[in-house]
């Protein structure tokens, strides 16, 4: 698997009550095939992975990997502040064929960096050796940050991990994790409003919530971009950047509310999120339409 | 239950495998029983709650309760990421009959202020009326930060939200939290660097980690401030700098090996938590017992 | 000079235009003196010193100690930009028989702690010997902060370093200042929100700014403790804060607008500062009335 | 004056007693002519403006403009905590033929929104209706920031403030002020190591301090940027991040020993600057030798 490109973070759609609704879940998919992103990344933040106990996480997964399996590259997210429970969940994803597998930092606790080296480090070893495992670094929620020097050394110690995904505006740093690029090790920004000057830095992909409601915008700046096409791409990023502005940059319950404005069904949070009241959806549905009808006049969009 | 003073935030004794060791957990009750503490929180950061599965966490709360009931009031920590499991969690304490619960605001994402009260509130409704919860509040490991306002509207709404642990050094917040303060609201906080000058404002108490090893410290510091010793206080608030800097402000691998100098055993620590190296335990020791010894010429320790 | 307790940071009143009003300072030295503060810092933050040049730093310097002279301690606040002008105004309030001198740290730039060390040191030795001399640290005005270490080593190497004003909210920091504290050297909070806790845990006296408008609150929170009447200092200390979040924490615009509200002329505030409006003025008198009415109603007040 | 691409930041060099040194400054001035860049500011924040007296800093200005009249574009900054002494060096500007002037924003001192439109609105009014002014937003040395809002107020109610320059590494922010470009508003980056990808945003330009050392290094980016050769550009790029790695992030004291390097002579630094010792001299040196010969074996430098 050569993943680049644009990762769909899927949101997991919950009924009133919070139980998982199959069906809503399998066009969620069908959706994002359709609108040909380049993978997606299941239980993730946005897919409020850590929300849900191991059954239901383990079901989301199986049904994520039925309706996509050999059609489109599936990470599935296995982070837990219960280590247990990340190898439980790492394990199950070999099992069931997912493509790859990701994990959060341990989160809440202050981390070492050699108790998060020891952490992936495990986790890498947790499956075989050659199953694509990537990092996943998002200090501002986790309260912990992976260094390029943990990167460099896991790199060298182990076999199977590709990648990072970086969810942070800070520039500086990502240029670092460029600099440890190579075919074997993509670099993903988590930033939607970072993703074009992210890729002519050398960025493999992006990561994004929104592309739950609008995965062509994305799309098309990625495929502009490597066509040369760099005045396309600036153009759709930046109403990238619109959306995202309108999202408040990856709200969960406002992309649900969103989504349904593309007529497809995210469905409700599940608590502690709170889901937008009709006054805030009819607002967002407004905003949003003046935005959509500018974009869909656009010729390039694909 | 007119709780104040001192509350030892336990740790939790595992094995090198990560099972909880229930021999040295009764041990460590015994312990703080008889150093004269005001009370227990089990499960919280400093008990490595959130890392362990809701089986473990119940029999946590069930070897303690069964221990100390009647002689110490426990409080039991409830927080996760998974909100079904915190109403479980909190049902489980009532069950059993610890004397309150407590938890942490929802973490890794971030909450609006509805959002946070909604969650203590429907936390309060899912125990007993007269049931005492407590909020707890660590900004920097969660990302939430509970307002004053926030706490206010519970006040109004609830009749068992009886107190607050508040975990920073921001003592402009704190002083707003006691100006809700009444009979009926506490505030804890869980700066031992701050005791002293936050009793001098009105606090009702620590919650602190440190009190695993050094508890007459801390029951120290308080005693004398309700004599009106300040003094003495004040001395002993500065020997409980000492410890807190040699401990790295509550790190939790550094505490359970502090606990061996003093003999009792607060086990090993559990992924993704690295357990101190034979050489980072010598130089603790030897650190340790110099202030050790200071501190035990003194006369008012009790 | 054994100074403690009380400083005011007294303001420069300007007429409409910027020029310094003579007649009013001299007022406000009066007002200062009789309300029997412990002494004056003039040309400070409050006294927005750097918004001046040299020759009117000088004519203030000179009335105000033309005026109190003998009978209240002045502190002469020298920092400034350029060094040069800096060790220039050092010279002059010894000429003028100014009883201390304090320098902010270098701003702007980002110094190192041994270009910090350096600039002290030399500031020490631009003035006699056995001349009074404090350091200032304030790191979110000037993005420098002075390291306990870099004390320490300054008070070893000079003999006229008599102690700092540390404005921050950073209790942790301040309590390893307080390690330094000895005869010769003071500690002075900043902070008029902590200044009771600050004083129960050793600090030395306050530099306020709201002392302008409010003297007496101040001093009857150090009198009461000095007393250790621990119950009025802190009941003081609570309208203290009362006081502070009127006048939003130190803003200098509202401190000037508040002395109208005693009857004393703080005159207008210099560019870049923007005067109150009268909207903004009545609605502070409004709120100012409420409070001051209720603190006269208090007995202990002096 | 269409100003665009790479401006130097000028060091103004001194001797061992902090005297500028015009025979030198006159040498840089032809260094940097000869080495392409688009223009000139001055006695900014590398070129320590703030630490000169203002007969000093209009020397500066005079020998500059003397040297490069008509050659080169000319900013000069006016910025100072006195802001009379800001309107003076501005007319001062003005009256001896300098292009542009451009004023930090008041520092110190916080600044609500309308202080700062207040100050840039007069400075504007202070010089002729049609003689360019710039912004100058440097949010982590200043302590204040300049909105989207401001900036766009600034530009309707104003003829002559051109452009804004940008000291940060927000990414986010520097987004909002493209938005509000056009032909007469110009957005240059003050951030090295975010050059390129600004450019791909749609900058106009970078203000360097590292320029004075290796001014082909940015010109080739910028002209290579502009041929649509991304490639170079960004090849470039990655070097300019290692010569800022090198030389800290515009760290004054090792810029100007850094240009020794070059042969050019930037002088000592000014109080309360600490000068590089030799042993820092040579370390640089020899890292410095390694970057520069791996640049010089690149073709398309110009």
């Amino acid at each position: 698997m050569n993943l680049e490109g644009i990762i769909t973070a899927l949101v997991t759609p919950f009924d009133e009550k919070g139980k998982i609704v199959e069906s809503s879940l399998r066009k969620l998919c069908k959706f994002q095939l359709n609108k040909q992103v380049n993978g997606l990344l299941i239980l993730g933040t946005t897919g409020e992975g850590i929300s849900l106990n191991l059954e239901e996480r383990k079901l989301v997964a199986e049904i994520v990997v039925d309706e996509l399996k050999g059609k489109l590259p599936i990470m599935v997210h296995v982070g837990s502040s219960n280590i247990n429970e990340v190898f439980s969940l790492a394990k199950h994803a070999v099992d069931i064929g997912a493509d790859s597998i990701t994990s959060i930092t341990p989160y809440f606790f202050k981390m070492s960096d050699k108790e998060i080296f020891d952490f992936y480090l495990e986790l890498s070893k947790n499956v075989p050796n050659d199953y694509p495992v990537y990092l996943y670094n998002f200090p501002t929620a986790t309260g912990n940050d992976i260094t390029p020097e943990v990167i460099k050394k896991l790199i060298e110690e182990t076999n199977n991990i590709l990648g990072i995904k970086y969810s942070s505006d800070n520039m500086m740093r990502i240029q670092e994790y460029l600099k440890l690029q190579n075919p074997n090790f993509k670099v993903f920004t988590g930033a939607d409003q970072l993703f074009y000057p992210m890729l002519c830095l050398g960025c493999d992909g992006l990561v994004s919530g929104n592309a739950n409601i609008f995965p062509e915008l994305f799309v098309t700046v990625f495929k502009s971009f490597k066509k040369n096409d760099h005045k396309t791409a600036k153009l759709f990023h930046q109403y990238g950047n619109e959306i995202a502005k309108l999202f408040k940059y990856g709200n969960i319950p406002a992309i649900k509310a969103g989504m349904k404005l593309r007529e497809i069904d995210g469905g409700y949070v599940r608590r502690p999120f709170r889901n937008l009241c009709e006054e805030e959806k009819n607002k967002l549905q407004k905003e949003f339409s003046l935005i959509f009808d500018q974009i869909l006049n656009l010729k390039p969009l694909e």
